[in-house]
């Protein structure tokens, strides 16, 4: 039996424990949307401060203008061995809407599915569950040997939700001692439950609210309809020229630097069988919603995309109220593809809406977030060890697929730190992510844990 | 002195208890379209049935399938009378956005204004404070005369904001108890302070909440984003088709029915001399915002409109969140003029939106009301009584002016019980109906009650 056998070994006999601390992790509030749970963030930031203490890491929270990071570091053996940073996040979405919960969303509970038993709670797998995989496999190897096989820093944010606006400036200012050799991250997803994926290819995020004032008071719908301007009919109109009937976006110069997929990534996605029947069925859809004319992995992978996560004006409660109210206001978002200029889509966003309303619609926007879409090199030394760990333990390789999500970190610690980053993640499509009932399959948290020993063996 | 003048006088004398009834009733927040305030609205009911009760009505609250009616009659002093019914309502706006309001909306108060003192609250002028008036003016006849001057049906119903939903079976189910000759309400206003006015145009209203489902749950914008539907862009690129660069409602068939003012009609608007720049300014807008080729007076009595008056959907907290929400909902309303048919309209919006959303759009619709528009013959004889009256108060001739706004009651009493309306009302346009700081003048309040006292006295 080698060493990391033994530590596979340790990983399945203490297993209860691991996911004990999973779960109490999971009983922290850290909405870092909302600023009523600014002390669940940095509780949360000292609980897995504690968890590395424990397991000989030189680590402590530091403060940002924002929710604090989690930095430290371990040795590990000394010698030529590679130096890697994990980087995870502690904070969540926010659980609302509460009433759509079949559990509390911050009392986690085992409850059995399809494949076994499975956590549910917010953050389940966003992130604090993939990032309690690589905790406890440290700790495993810890308890084996003492140490670890490779040197360590790990870097846990606290606002990865809200577009990390404080993380890029904490990295820049923190840059001789954050470098390394590779970045690690589990924060994306699988192929399916028993094929295991590398992630390729992020969306970058610009992510908006747009709000609009018209008269200096709400109005009598009577007295004033007809001649005063209407806040909601202006935005609602606005917004809805931002795609054509072909489902482009309709931003100036939105499609700039988009590039269409090679034959060669074509037949690599379509060689995944993709059924986007049975994708949409899931969600209670049957018709594709997206641009004409692709496939669904390319809308999802390779295709920029305009979604309005929120709006809300006027009177929103029970029966009527005549009323013209005197603001409406939007969240508006866009994920990129590589290529695309995420500070030309926010000016052209805003050229947009000013060319859209009326003269007398005063137009204010907040920016949340302004990231580029990413390709990771998959003949990376690091990403080849990685895809080795996984075929050791799932007995197949993984697929190399895109993700249309955004980890606007990749880029950051690409930047400002010249690292690659390895993104070896364990959900699975259906853990509603963002959604109410959140959840992580306890298999892929337990085989999620044995792969990074393994990576940590093979790095060593 | 003739009766008259010493009811006038007395009135003058008694003024302080008249307005402290009035503030009473206003401390009753007896909201309709919230559910939570039900028991408010009978004490509302109760309140105006102990003034009239004190004054020789035979008079009770009666149920309905929501807020009850006030229904009471006064036999006058018999012989050849004419038999009048009062129409009210006792029910208010919402107070929402309460944090608008300079004084609690439910706790009237006294300030200073440019015409002297008024009464800030919640209903001060809509309707409490207009009904107030001739309630007041009854009780000035009575103690002057131990009787009214003519036979006396009042009618005051608790849900004129949310439509008068259940008032129509109400009428119908007691229409040989309601019958009268004339109908008048005080719910309308003057041209300015010093000018009265008569309304003899009202527009209609349909009022729709339109809900719009997509996908069975919330999902994270990443993962389907560009794949699935986002009901709040399509509720967005629906309602924002509602009307084209014109300011013309698109709803199949809207404009049957709607006739172009006469010559004669618009030189009598055009000699009103409003001034349309102030208008605006008031409400801090600078531009006119309707249908382009009519004049301000034509879009506000005799052309028909389409607002949102509300729209809420997805994450409407700080910050950011990348959530694709299951579901959108938006408030609509449409004012009509004389000629459209409101049925036409509820089919027409609904085909509307049907053909402007994608297959997988669930639509459902709640109706809270669909009133059609209605011109008053300003040649009735009790519209003529009432233009001397007013004359005889204020010095000069009342305006005959339209309005912008909706009492679908007129039509009920026209289609049920046969009687036309004198619409004589004593609000300005500066009153902030339906807004925080909803006003009435205690000067115009004072006025109005001697008007309906001499109204009472000539009818006699």
């Amino acid at each position: 039996m080698n060493t990391t056998d033994k530590v596979l070994a340790r990983i399945d006999a203490n297993f209860a424990d691991a996911q004990a601390r999973w779960m109490d992790w999971l009983r922290i509030p850290s909405v870092s949307a909302q600023p009523a749970h600014a002390a669940d963030s940095r509780r949360a930031a000292e609980y897995a401060v504690a968890q590395l203490a424990d397991i000989g890491f030189q680590i402590s929270v530091r403060d940002t203008a924002g929710a604090p990071c989690v930095v430290g570091h371990h040795p590990g053996p000394g010698g030529d061995v590679p130096h890697v940073l994990y980087y995870g996040h502690y904070d969540v979405q926010p659980a609302e809407p509460l009433e759509l919960w079949t559990h509390p969303p911050f009392e986690p509970t085992l409850v059995d599915g399809p494949h076994g038993k499975r956590v549910t709670a917010r953050g389940a797998v966003d992130d604090k569950g993939q990032v309690s995989m690589w905790l406890n496999a440290m700790r495993a190897w810890h308890a084996e040997t003492g140490t670890l096989p490779c040197r360590v820093s790990v870097l846990i944010e606290g606002e990865e939700e809200i577009s990390s606006i404080n993380f890029k400036p904490f990295v820049a200012a923190n840059r001789d001692e954050l470098r390394a050799d590779v970045a690690v991250i589990s924060d994306t997803g699988m192929w399916d439950i028993d094929t295991p994926a590398l992630t390729a290819g992020l969306r970058g995020l610009v992510y908006f609210q747009v709000d609009l004032r018209a008269a200096n008071r709400d109005l009598h719908s009577g007295m004033y309809g007809g001649s005063a301007l209407n806040p909601i009919n202006a935005l609602v109109t606005a917004l809805g020229q931002l795609k054509d009937a072909d489902g482009r976006v309709q931003v100036p110069g939105f499609y700039d630097g988009v590039r269409d997929i090679s034959p060669a990534q074509a037949n690599q996605w379509a060689a995944l069988g993709f059924d986007e029947a049975r994708y949409l069925r899931d969600i209670g859809m049957t018709t594709p919603s997206g641009e004409t004319g692709r496939s669904a992995l390319e809308r999802l992978w390779a295709r920029p995309t305009c979604d309005i996560n929120g709006i809300w004006g006027g009177y929103q409660g029970p029966g009527s109220k005549t009323v013209i109210a005197a603001e409406a206001s939007a969240k508006v978002s866009f994920r990129l593809v590589p290529g695309q200029d995420p500070e030309k889509v926010v000016a052209g966003f805003k050229r947009f809406m000013q060319d859209h309303v009326p003269a007398d619609a005063k137009l204010s926007f907040q920016l949340f977030g302004c990231g580029a879409g990413l390709k990771i090199p998959t003949t990376d030394r690091f990403v080849q060890a990685a895809a080795k760990a996984l075929e050791a333990e799932y007995g197949k390789a993984p697929a190399m697929i895109g993700s249309g999500g955004s980890i606007p970190v990749v880029e950051t610690l690409l930047a400002e730190l010249g690292l690659n980053t390895v993104l070896m993640g364990f959900g699975l499509d259906d853990d509603l992510v963002h959604s109410p009932n959140e959840k992580f399959e306890v298999r892929c948290f337990h085989k999620g844990m044995r792969t990074h020993a393994r990576l940590l063996g093979a790095l060593g």
